[in-house]
């Protein structure tokens, strides 16, 4: 027999599974939706062209590919991989559907995503992306926006205590020259400070210098990051950015990041965003402002984005400004769940009422109730499809159900056009005429 | 440069589109969840063992293979297999989850399907399925509830034209033995019988001819549907059938038949069942009842199902029987967009109100006012990023985004503490104290 497990490193969600996440995405939708960004959809699969060579060599190992069909199966060739964040078949949209979307276009993604990484805590192989994206416009009136909904969501979620960290690929640019690195170490730089959360500043110096980054070199980026980071607050780093880089082609990046600190301070994420110059994000396509999401008790983060200028441009031939903020549903739903932060009603699975015929010739009229009592505001009906020769198999799943009340319908309640109702939690039962169970059930308050 | 397209045969969604789905799929659920079923998910991907020999020679043909990772890659060999359609994983859920289900469960999931089908109008590679289905209990109150809950649906979406084709596999084994078909013919009999929609009664009886079947055997088999067939009525082909199979071990089947007729009366499905024994359904899993919803001007179905009470057992060991009903979303939204069926309201992407800033220095302020308005009820507020050197792009941004009103923030409005607000239909324009204006578009009614 074969094994009955999912796919390594993929979950199976059960009802109450399902109905938190769904809780989560229908805040997050409502979010967006009202800050003006439209929903779109893309395919699982891509032609494998799309993917490869946009997420940097790492990246390009964790793909899923698909194996060609019918004659060309035996080849081991592969012609379609499937989806592995929700920026490039974005991209990729744009390129595609120029003509129709407007110049300045604002979408949101729900959508899973597929990486072959190890599994571990948190870290799935199938996972949900909430994506926003705008393109069209430079201005850092895009990321205040961004970072301002993503800190809505979250709030409405009722998070305290996150922060939304904020770099840019130009001032980490700038810093690298400042320290003296070549420009053909910067990426493998960025992949070392990329881990600095994971292994801590001594590992990250001995990695960069294993990446090629001599030792000196290295020592001194790590010194000037803590110099920067030895200041507290967003106003005392930008000036000792702005001291670093203002006489460097980097100026511009320092300013751009001052903007939208002082933007942001008009949005809901006001007293969130915390400027980091050690923050890297490990994507290669970000070209300007790189933002995270970190809460106190979660190695990683909840999400994150940046500003990506070129990649629309290797689709569609000419660049494309863009940027977006992508939320990682798993991790946002582990961290709720861990700390009770889901309401009670968001993984309610109880049903009102349970109908149940105790005689085969009461099935019909149990049909009839039941269809009756759909059609009435708000009640939630379960039929019991077996004719119950026990009661007691009836209570069992009722208990299961989490029903409020119990519809039995038998002989005797079918020839005087009754039914009896017994309410679970009180004990009680009460013989009515048919026409008035739902309204008896609607007005009794649920506990 | 790469293809911007979306692989052959799936598509991408655009806002309107998406908008249209989610506005099937909320009614979708709404039904399911007040019939009791409780919402699943499972994976995209199944270990390949998983999908094997679940559906038939042509089926498994048609399933997409994940190459394996790593070291592996170069060996050509997949591991892993996308969902072919939602009933193989419930199944292994049922399997893998038995001590904590309930005996009785009901459950629904909404999850994309691939089929490496050669596409046509309407047949896509990436399509949405929407499945009820209901294990631990054999009776017909079973099927009558799901009749009665898809015909709910489709009721709901405002289909008037609808029927639910009604068979059952042991009905179709009697009729074979009838046309004495040889127990070993009777799968590809099936097969050929599938294609009566598509291709005709002639074609079928040379297609029977092909897999075997004799040609009087075939002849004999066409003639005794076409008896049945001559009645018209439920209750007429159930009295031919009894007939015919009352002296056969199939005496169950054509009971079953009638029993599950006679509840669907009791459900809104009442007059939409009608008994075809041509009906045969692709897949091999089906063991009792099999259904199918046609609409006239539709080649295929809108969806179908049937009881199948081993296919658990091929996970579990021990059989466990099981009912379901598959609604194809990308059938329903195609009939419904052909007729004009979804109501404006189903596609709107309009906002509320788009603020812009005309100068640098209202940024902070157009961002304090779009957050504001978002925190008032039921306004969709989009900002325009740029500092407009023209209102023309403004409005053209205005007019894509479908906004009531557009509300401007310069230097002056900044200094005075007011917003020029633009009634973008009525080409009016009014100054007002920032306050204001969440309540100004709140009581002026969308028209």
């Amino acid at each position: 027999m074969t094994s009955t497990q999912p796919a390594r490193g993929m979950r199976d969600f059960l009802p109450d599974d399902v109905r938190r996440r769904d809780y989560v995405v229908e805040i997050v939708r409502e979010v967006y939706d009202r800050y003006g960004f439209e929903p779109i959809e893309t395919p699982a699969a891509e032609n494998i062209e799309t993917l490869l060579g946009k997420y940097g060599e790492e990246g390009g190992k964790l793909v899923f590919k698909i194996l060609k069909r019918g004659e060309h199966e035996a080849s081991g060739q592969a012609d379609l991989a499937l989806r592995y964040d929700l920026t490039v078949p974005f991209a990729r949209i744009v390129a595609e559907y120029q003509a129709v979307l407007p110049k300045i276009f604002k979408r949101y993604q729900i959508q899973p995503v597929w990486r072959a990484e190890r599994p571990a805590r948190g870290r799935f192989r199938e996972f949900y992306q909430c994506d926003i994206d705008a393109i069209g416009s430079t201005s850092p009136m895009v990321e205040a926006e961004q970072i301002g909904a993503v800190a809505e969501v979250l709030d409405r979620l009722t998070f305290q205590d996150f922060t939304i960290v904020l770099n840019h690929r130009g001032v980490l640019t700038g810093l690298l020259d400042a320290s003296e690195i070549a420009p053909e170490r910067r990426e493998p730089a960025l992949v070392a400070l990329d881990k600095l959360d994971k292994i801590g500043e001594q590992a990250v110096e001995a990695d960069l210098v294993t990446r090629g980054v001599a030792p000196s070199q290295a020592a001194r980026l790590m010194e000037v990051l803590r110099t920067i980071t030895g200041h507290s607050g967003n106003e005392q780093r930008l000036q000792e950015l702005h001291r670093l880089l203002d006489e460097t082609p980097h100026r511009g990046a320092v300013e751009n990041l001052g903007a939208i600190v002082r933007l942001v301070a008009a949005t809901p994420a006001a007293a969130r965003v915390a400027i980091d110059p050690r923050l890297a994000r490990g994507l290669s396509y970000y070209t300007g402002a790189i933002m995270e999401i970190t809460v106190p008790d979660l190695p990683g983060s909840l999400g994150g984005g940046g500003r990506y200028d070129n990649l629309i441009g290797m689709f569609l031939g000419s660049d494309v400004p863009a940027c977006g903020f992508s939320l990682g549903l798993e991790r946002i739903v582990v961290v709720m769940q861990e700390r009770g932060m889901f309401p009670a009603a968001a993984s309610q699975s109880a049903v009102d009422v349970v109908v149940a015929a105790i005689d085969e010739s009461a099935q019909t009229a149990a049909l009839e109730l039941a269809s009756t009592l759909r059609r009435s505001a708000g009640v939630r009906v379960d039929l019991y499809p077996d004719v119950a020769k026990k009661m007691d198999r009836i209570f069992k799943y009722v208990d299961q159900r989490k029903a409020r009340f119990i519809a039995v319908l038998g002989s005797d309640e079918v020839a005087a056009g009754t039914v009896t109702l017994r309410n679970v939690a009180q004990k009680t039962r009460d013989t009515m005429p048919r026409a008035d169970v739902a309204s008896f059930i609607q007005t009794t308050g649920k506990t």
